[in-house]
């Protein structure tokens, strides 16, 4: 009998709590696991040896702390060193902490990986294992990540009622979507489309670089087919130099076409965005928004798929932990569509530490600016189901002359 | 018997459908009322005689309307004057239209006053309803408009998730939230607080003008105390001058600490907030959010009371349109807490035309960086619930030496 640690890392999730109650639940039921320490901030407090005792949580607390956004342990944006893993292995050595679940990203992967490499080489028995998180769905080997399904549902339900809000009072509408690097969260604006002239009308993700000229005769060719334009842009959409416009504008001190010098900060793109396209296209409403936090963290909107799979990866790595003596918890999809099911797997942790993945080809359309069928089937189970909308401004009019 | 027109004016809002839904179902118990038009894009629709039959629309599109944000019939932004409103009143009279139900704000109120008044005069037996809706909640008269609720209820849940996000990872977080002059939904912010010390910790409002000294003050003061702080500030939130901070934004052209110069947008007033903090308190973790039209046009998180009570207008006005000449439905509150009701009433339209209402100065404290409990027993009934959620990082510690 050995205690056990958990702690959860990175950006919050809506569904990371789901995790940690897998694990809390499942390590009750393993007799090799005696105490069971949360960890309050990550690696941070591990070495404060900041800990609570996670065996005196109640079944209302836990049922409640399931469905809680953000990370319930709070969270720490360190990434250990040598130095920072060996104070880790002492505390851990020192509390008697043979097992040790770490909720994250493929940063905590590799956390996970060091720290585990360090107490192999002193002759330490303990057993880390990686939990996947994130938002930006961007870690290698499993199907896709806890936390991703949830903010998508966000996202889409957000574009719907967006989309919706520009049919009512037409005009062109820029939608500035998570992700640096990848463009899975920004791609599932479009998960919630139903009719044909539904928007996001233009999804451009960190993947493709596209130039601002594309850019506008893009919307423009949209505006001019249907009156309106909503799109759908990555925060890490970059210029044809593979330069993010966000850094072009954080470094630009020139002034634009009104005498103004662009402010960098989280709006900063959606208005540039904007601005570009109200003056070179002379369109007269052109609004912009950043959707910001609200996608990592809102309350009271999960996916409901999601929140199961991420408290089964919490599970599944507690299970795991009995049997190995280290790895990553990956799904592998078994269904399609109404079939839809995953099946749990351990890998090895270097296979998901530090690297990270991006959207395949097939799931970006030819243009570079929109999605594809296939990313539509692959993305849209993982939210669990999106609400079905009703538009009346498209139906037979009458008495018209 | 004559016919009807229906239609939805101004900004959308999450549950504008159901009053759509409320007067289509209605209309169809009285033989007073033939045929049920819906004009697309509001006045203009109406003088363009843009209608379509409201009578054709199945039972399962209605189910669907009425969980559906945005205006399912087009909206406009066209204040009508005398010679718009007389080819309003030409059109109604060509379609031998006698019934109009107009869900709307204020202005939408006015119209309906207009053109009552010019039928009157020319003797035309006509009927002209308002339809209370708006997510700012600043009509006259009524206890509190159809929309307000579930606007209001987004806004708590972002809050309830950010700050759990600013718990997991601290600093200081602002959001900007809509409301040009009444601060109702800011304040919302605060509906969703559980424990002592969740945020928001600051609300600003529209009404309470803060000079910038007293803003960075009070926030240093709850980062100094909590080491963390969040902030609900509203768009309309002014200097001491009563100018608006968005407005002198919009108007500078120069150089800030940085040498960077503002750009008007959606999103600078929140990175102008940010920078401010940041470098006058020399906090490193500053973040800002703008909400923007999420707040108005999310699908699939309406409040249930909201709805309904949008529903329960829409239909009342079909119900004092057989008896009464015109009119505005109004809310009268009969019950508070868990004995929330309410009761419908008719009133004339000038009470309602043109002009709007601000928070009382019972629902501000006194700091004027705060709401009080007097607004939390007022708004928190109709966001129908907000989501419990659970922290883990307060409890005891163990091990700690």
């Amino acid at each position: 009998m050995a205690n056990a640690v958990v702690s959860q890392s990175g950006g919050p999730t809506g569904v990371i709590n789901a995790s940690l109650v897998g694990v809390i639940s499942e390590a009750g039921k393993h007799q090799q696991i005696d105490n069971l320490y949360g960890a309050v901030h990550a690696v941070a407090g591990i070495v404060k040896e900041d800990f609570i005792d996670l065996r005196q949580i109640s079944m209302e607390a836990m049922s409640r702390l399931a469905l809680s956004p953000s990370s319930a342990l709070g969270s720490s944006r360190d990434k250990p060193d040598e130095e920072y893993c060996k104070k880790i292995l002492d505390v851990f050595q020192k509390y008697d902490v043979e097992y040790f679940y770490y909720i994250g990203g493929n940063d905590s992967a590799n956390t996970c990986y060091l720290v585990n490499n360090m107490a192999e080489k002193v002759g330490f028995n303990f057993r880390a294992f990686h939990v996947p998180k994130t938002v930006d769905n961007d870690l290698l080997v499993t199907d896709h990540c806890p936390g991703f399904g949830t903010a998508a549902k966000f996202v889409a339900c957000a574009l719907i009622g967006d989309d919706l809000d520009n049919r009512a009072l037409p005009g062109i509408k820029i939608d500035v979507i998570m992700g640096r690097h990848a463009g899975f969260l920004t791609g599932a604006a479009m998960l919630g489309k139903q009719r044909d002239d539904d928007g996001p009308h233009l999804v451009y993700v960190p993947e493709r670089p596209v130039a601002m000229e594309k850019f506008l005769a893009d919307v423009e060719a949209v505006y001019k087919k249907l009156g309106r334009c909503v799109v759908a842009v990555s925060e890490g959409i970059c210029d044809t130099d593979h330069v993010t416009w966000a850094e072009k504008l954080a470094k630009t001190k020139e002034k634009d076409a009104h005498g103004n010098v662009q402010l960098s900060g989280t709006g900063a793109l959606a208005d540039f965005l904007a601005n570009e396209v109200k003056t070179k296209l002379k369109v007269k409403r052109v609004r912009a928004d950043t959707f910001g936090y609200l996608q990592r963290s809102f309350a009271g909107l999960q996916s409901e798929v999601d929140r199961d799979e991420a408290a089964m990866c919490g599970r599944m790595a507690v299970q795991y932990s009995i049997k190995h003596d280290n790895g990553s918890v990956a799904m592998r999809r078994v269904g399609s569509g109404s079939d839809y099911k995953v099946e749990y797997f351990r890998t090895d942790l270097s296979n998901v530490a530090e690297k990270t993945k991006s959207l395949p080809d097939e799931f970006i359309n030819k243009e570079g600016n929109g999605m594809t069928r296939a990313f539509m089937e692959y993305a849209l189970p993982l939210t669990g189901g999106l609400p079905k909308t009703e538009y009346l401004g498209t139906l037979p009019r009458i008495g018209r002359k």
